[in-house]
């Protein structure tokens, strides 16, 4: 339907993380899904997922988070939607890096800092640009921008001195986008994910079935997802920038 | 109904602000809901309000924040409830102290401190106790603990020296719970409030009719009660100990 | 002699820590000493060994830190040394309590209560008014007040309720004078020692002199009483609030 | 001489700010001094002035803050004062971006990043393996290195999207470099400066000399310098990672 608000979704990892249940979630809410990843194969098998499943999604994939790549994606995003309004927009794109500060290289620092900054600028950019076409809704709202942080957002580590400036700045950006955008009724939100998500890929890494089923000790995509849903859902009187996320045990 | 859960809730105010609006959502969530506050007519009142609209509540009036008269309210709390298991508790009770530090007398941090510290404690206590005794429910919690936070929670500032003492000890309380006891599936919250609330006190005080309508400018005690209600929600694999809420326009 | 700046440092411990280390560093500076403390036997004793030194002491016994013995402490404090600008004060005093929460009784609220909030407060509003009535140094300050935090200061945890609630609310009672006083220069500012210190009850309790030996593993105090000498000194263009200090070994 | 300490010093700007003072400051307590900046001339003039005024120093001119050219810079070092042990490194570059959002360009991320993150992970790496190559000095050191922030650093805010980012990753890169390399007696610290520091370009841009001549109101680069200079000669057993720095009267 023309008017159906669009929700775009930057990041799926291997398909069955946050990215993916947050795309699931807010299909079944009736928005439009536009897929942004860099795996083809993952993304067009959870499009079709949700096509599948009666929902509305199409896949947009980009060979790097470059401002070139992510410009194009939603120059293609909206002629696939035109006239739909973006509404919601994830940016859950990352790149883990754990290291030894020495063993990291220039090329580990340029995927951090492109995964994290130059994408997050520029899908932040398209992302209030189409905002603030918008009307404010029934909630007052122009639209919702969520950033998926980490623990490495709040707190640089042995190991994550690459990982931890991406994310911190990561953060930097969705708070001052925060302030000055809150005045347009645009609200940016971030996420701390402080602890293991279950994923296809944590799952395997893991090999580990007692973790798996144990869900008070890592986090489950479809609580963050419901989490980023309450989010969107929140009035205009009072609105969220940050929160934090984690299994009942895990030990912080 | 024996097995209805309970719904503890301290610090009412005039009546007309955060903890009454949670009140009133967790009665029409199905909690009987037990009201402690100081001040008895506007506990009464509300209690009369959700029992005429078809809710339960009752009310447990204290004269101070003191540890034995929050002992004896849970005693009476108890007896009233019987059988029922408490499964959300909010602490909300505050002393608002806006001065010069020079200006602050002995009493004012006295009374700071009985309401964001000793009473905080006792309030605790008992209900850290009561929910050991439940088993986990179909989220996974044996209850929910939430503290109502303030700006002053995280940044001291001329004229708070005593009010963010206050809270920021209120801060750690809930930090140190929510680390303590989320091994035990007790999940402990603490909620930032950065802005104004509209309640009747602050309608009187400003008198300023526009920033009431001005949804954009203050906080709803309805909206902070929805995210709260969302925490109470959150399943085990995915708890959020700490949001801030704002409205939209907040310079912050 | 009658202008010697006096120097004002209440908390001691068993006589050889932080407060200590900062009377030694601060005698032979040339500042006259003022010792408050609850323990009368080490606060004589250290107050003999720096007049003995050369230096000069006096000691304030007090029972406790309520609001009247503070009080009382500086009456004296002001006649001993009539005349005789304070230019310095540190309040290192603490009461250190490491239990599960539940085990925390009212007693211990009540202690950690009155040493981080009730002194501190007593003991600030003595100081800020004997800074008020100095002329600026030549470093443009009219004083230096110092508070002695902890980890606990900015972090609570499993066993640090009631502690971390303590040294949260002094750390926000720093700051807010920070700000309100500065415009008045008057300097404050708040130290996060985040490790053991060296003292002669932890050399006891631990029992380990291989740790006493290892300097990179246990702060020192007369290393603390250094950076506490830095604040003092700096300019009245470049002024810290906060800094943390920890052995190089720490693990943080 | 042969086992002269050496300081290296990066970031100069219009060459009278901190890394200036800095660079005067260690000449005259006796280090060698590496300047490492992008405009030749002030770099020229500041070497000229330190060596006339009979201490040593060395400019090393760069045409960015890029891998190859931070390598670069340090094979010409190590070539300049073969032998000397690297001791002291200050990164002060910056790169000062304040624009609303939607006016920050594709190139004003890139500049920020350059400078805060690719230029600082170059710069860093350079001088922890010079530092691993040193014996521990009498303070139990191999070496200081030190990161100037800005209020930045903890906060973002309207208009610094850009900046905030960089400077948030800047910070997160110095905390987890103290955390690896503490253990080594490698001593990283970062300090954030929280006001405008008087230099030859803040003269111009305020062109208001009645803040020039209040010290109370901006902060000076001989008033940073000396913080640093404490930093350094911090013992092994009680160390900062941040301090915070700002003139008496700012409001914060």
């Amino acid at each position: 339907m023309a008017n159906t608000p669009v929700a775009v979704i930057a990041g799926l990892g291997s398909g069955s993380g946050t990215g993916a249940a947050t795309a699931r979630l807010f299909a079944k809410q009736g928005y439009a899904i536009a897929l942004i990843a860099r795996g083809a194969d993952s993304l067009k098998a959870l499009s079709d997922e949700i096509n599948t499943a009666g929902g509305t999604a199409a896949s947009f994939a980009i060979s790097s988070y470059g401002t070139t790549d992510i410009n194009t994606a939603f120059t293609q995003i909206r002629a696939q939607y035109q006239g739909q309004p973006i509404r919601v927009a994830l940016y859950n794109a990352g790149h883990g890096v754990w290291k030894p500060f020495l063993d990291i290289t220039p090329e580990d620092v340029q995927a951090v800092t492109q995964t994290n900054i130059e994408g997050a600028f520029a899908f932040s950019k398209n992302v209030i640009q189409a905002f603030q076409a918008n009307e404010v809704d029934e909630k007052g709202k122009r639209g919702s921008l969520i950033f998926t942080g980490a623990t490495a957002s709040v707190r640089g580590n042995v190991t994550t001195s690459a990982f931890s400036a991406g994310k911190h700045a990561l953060r930097a950006l969705s708070q001052s986008l925060a302030k000055e955008f809150g005045k347009k009724n645009i609200h940016v939100s971030h996420a701390i994910i402080d602890g293991g998500i279950l994923t296809n890929l944590s799952r395997q890494r893991r090999n580990d079935p007692e973790w798996e089923q144990n869900e008070d000790a890592r986090l489950s995509p479809d609580g963050i997802a419901e989490s980023y849903l309450h989010l969107v859902k929140q009035p205009r009187s009072t609105w969220t920038w940050e929160l934090d996320l984690r299994p009942a045990h895990e030990k912080w």
